[in-house]
């Protein structure tokens, strides 16, 4: 009995599939992402319903689709402050091409910038989940500030800051003011949100130290059912826009491969001059 | 007479500012970014509005709002056929974090994949600026046509496949179809789209080759008053959710580190056994 | 009083320097690092002892020059069997430049990937240092012995791999047989191997798990006084020339953008077909 | 007649293998690079040798892997002065993982960083391959000096600088020099090397200009037989030992997320303050 080849393909495909994913499927002339041919998308949804569906696999409901808009806009920019924008412009200099430069913006969020987002979602979110200590889950009011106490003495204890609270340029800042005020505005200040306002308020009374713009997002995307490791995830896609628009800016503004640092701005603290012939000799004799 | 530290900074401030940005300026506990004060900004723009404002300046018309979401919807995903897409996963698949994950599917944009929107919308701008000639710019209807046929030779003369059209999975992509309709129905169907469709006509009569979702983006990119350079950009924005979602797909479905590719998948064509020191010896001692 | 713009630079530069650095000083025609005028350097010193200079700032003896050349030629390749390897060679498909596909494979190296020689070095060190339990670092070899068990029975209660030991493609890996040979022949081979060494010992009776590649080279490197944290250093150092040498294989053999997967090879597990429009009315009816 | 699975699986490797490479054989407990077992070149090799083994293919002559070190220990380092370094030390400062800091240093390698010594290389390689007219390939000392006069004219007149000479922080770089000097000792100085001392003594003489380390390079690796490709490559190898030193020192010397920029050094020039509601009435009105 002869086996064709299409037989012995169609054989090894359903045995060793490398590749599989339920986001979309590509046929010729077909394109289907979460269920929707993507013909029918176009045209019929908002840019932050399409970012809702492809990260929770459904459209949202209108007023989630609003408050997910307001968090998206909120990520937008912060000048030239961050870390990853001034990568993004230096390399922009060098004559790098846009999506390395977006690129190497991207890679530089690391443990100390842009983490504290999903610092905090997991925070917020183990809480609700688990509560703090063996009493389970906050089940009340006075429960929930209970929790935040002790997650607020916990971190002041290790002196730690708690992520999503303080900023190294604002004392007051007025983004989380806004989103908190939209997301009840849009039923979307939950449990969370909370929880995040109730050691914002034991903060401010300890400390002086109000919540951010991570802690403010921390508490509506948990509300919104967003897991926290889509938390960076989720920042990436409000701050791409504004990555693009300083490259641009850069590359079109400032001179190629001009100088950051001078010469003179450096201070050396290293050796000044040795002998490279005398002090091998050195080493190898006297070992 | 005393010179004061702050007269100093001053002094050196204006003389020697290394960053400077029109987009946003930082203070503390105000972010203005275009002139508007974020908190503003937030609950009272959509996301696409603000890629808009942050890439162009203004706030957009209703209309052009709305013609961008069709754009960036567009982009959404292709399922795991795109190369930066395979990369995004397989950095998954090692325990790299999110971000570093996306920026490895970004860094994936090369010459051939994801470029062709940037370089489609060059070929419009320049044919709509200058011309194809030394007529100058295409002024009717007939000029406009007789600039397709003229690039549509060139590329074809020297067998190169015109950016923007053709698609190696797709003969009749739903896609550009949409987009096309959608921009007619938001006025944003112009000049550069025009020409698009000429070199698509010329192009299906002559090769049965169809316009692509980068020819079809390029042209109303190009009618919104987008410039070339900010194509890949663009591209970028819209395509970022599904990296994400791939990303968070293949960590929480797939096994760790599994393997790719199989060592009874890998051809070896390389030499088999050799002996260094007599291949060393041989080598030093022929020369 | 005048004060001269030049007195004032040179006070702010007292002040607040930005940037500093003990590797290299650079003045107009004189660069000089670690101490050594680099034209001093060029032809006197081999690349393993630059490497050596750079990383830990002295030259090295005579041995640990050569045990350094051996540990950065064992991290030479293994074939395209590495993400690491898969991802440059996929980025170089798609027509992006060298540098940008090098560091997408050195981007690869996550948790799970490239990560277990810090992770040795790092346990080895702790162990030498400060001992598994109250008694303090070992003293004696029964002490070593008595700590390789505790670690071993650590890892082994936990279900987990320890870093350094078994391969997934190697059951009896040639590498580290080698190098342990040469560590003991260039006076390299010190406590924190020896501890390595019994570890395999136990493991190697209780599993059939021998040492890799990784566990050789975190004792070696560990006895030659490199500090954990470096680890993942050494290995891109050694590791990077393969990376260029697959990409330019990459470039110059295989198609540009040829399908490292074809569709029929995808497996979709999403859904088919839904309407996007009855869905939202429903949902926002619904709600 | 059955089929086995091993047979069909056979079968198809055969046909359709996406993976080949003739670098590196991976077998189980069998890993030969470049036709040698890896634990021969381990201890045997230099790790310049088998940086030459893995890009060429061969191991070099003694000769010839004295000039590679001294090669690659000339593009050692810089100190903080090149954008790459600088990106790798912000991202440090971020607390990214060593690879990712590394990953961004390579990725900021443009094209006015670090691509002198490709293109050096590529105009060496031509001229000496094809000429500059239709004379053919230069084949006496005065057709070389011809050549050379060639390129400099065509730069100059463009007002172009010619890849490979002038350096912006030396007027007269002591690399070069040793380089050149080592070449000769070594028999690495040949034909392109010459041409590349021919363009500098006319640039010197009508500009005042000097070889840099890129153009000496250039001379002496073409002159080696690497291909210009392979230039960002080598420049590559040499250079990331220095971005792993300079990584470990920011992340053990200076202060997490520090600032490089305070908000007093930025310039604003964009606009000041606008009103979001009233602008886009206005917008939509007058449209």
């Amino acid at each position: 009995m002869a086996i064709g080849r299409e037989t012995v393909e169609n054989l090894l495909k359903l045995t060793k599939p490398k590749w599989r994913t339920s986001i979309t499927k590509v046929e010729p002339n077909r394109i289907i992402t979460r269920g929707y041919p993507q013909e029918d998308l176009i045209g019929n949804i908002s840019f932050s319903e399409m970012v809702y569906l492809l990260l929770k696999g459904e459209i949202p409901h209108e007023k989630q689709a609003k408050m997910l808009e307001a968090v998206l806009v909120s990520f937008c920019d912060h000048g030239v402050t961050p870390p990853s924008t001034q990568v993004a412009r230096i390399m922009a200099s060098t004559g790098a091409p846009m999506n390395t430069c977006v690129s190497g913006g991207i890679s530089s969020f690391g443990k100390y910038h842009a983490g504290a987002l999903e610092r905090s979602m997991r925070i917020l979110q183990r809480i609700i989940k688990e509560g703090v200590n063996s009493n389970g889950p906050p089940s009340s009011s006075s429960d929930l500030k209970n929790s935040a106490l002790i997650v607020v003495e916990h971190f002041l204890e290790k002196g730690k800051k708690i992520p999503g609270f303080g900023h190294r340029f604002h004392d007051e800042d007025p983004r989380p003011v806004k989103l908190i005020k939209t997301a009840k505005k849009y039923g979307c200040f939950g449990i969370h949100s909370e929880l995040a306002v109730s050691i914002e308020n034991l903060l401010l009374e300890m400390k002086g130290i109000r919540m951010n713009i991570d802690g403010a997002n921390a508490g509506i995307l948990s509300d919104m059912g967003f897991d926290w490791e889509l938390g960076t995830g989720v920042f990436m896609i409000g701050r791409v826009p504004a990555l693009v628009s300083h490259i641009k800016e850069e590359k079109s503004v400032e001179n190629s491969f001009r100088k950051f640092v001078e010469v003179e701005d450096i201070y050396y603290n290293g050796l000044e001059c040795r002998n490279i012939d005398s002090d091998r000799n050195e080493l190898n004799t006297s070992k």
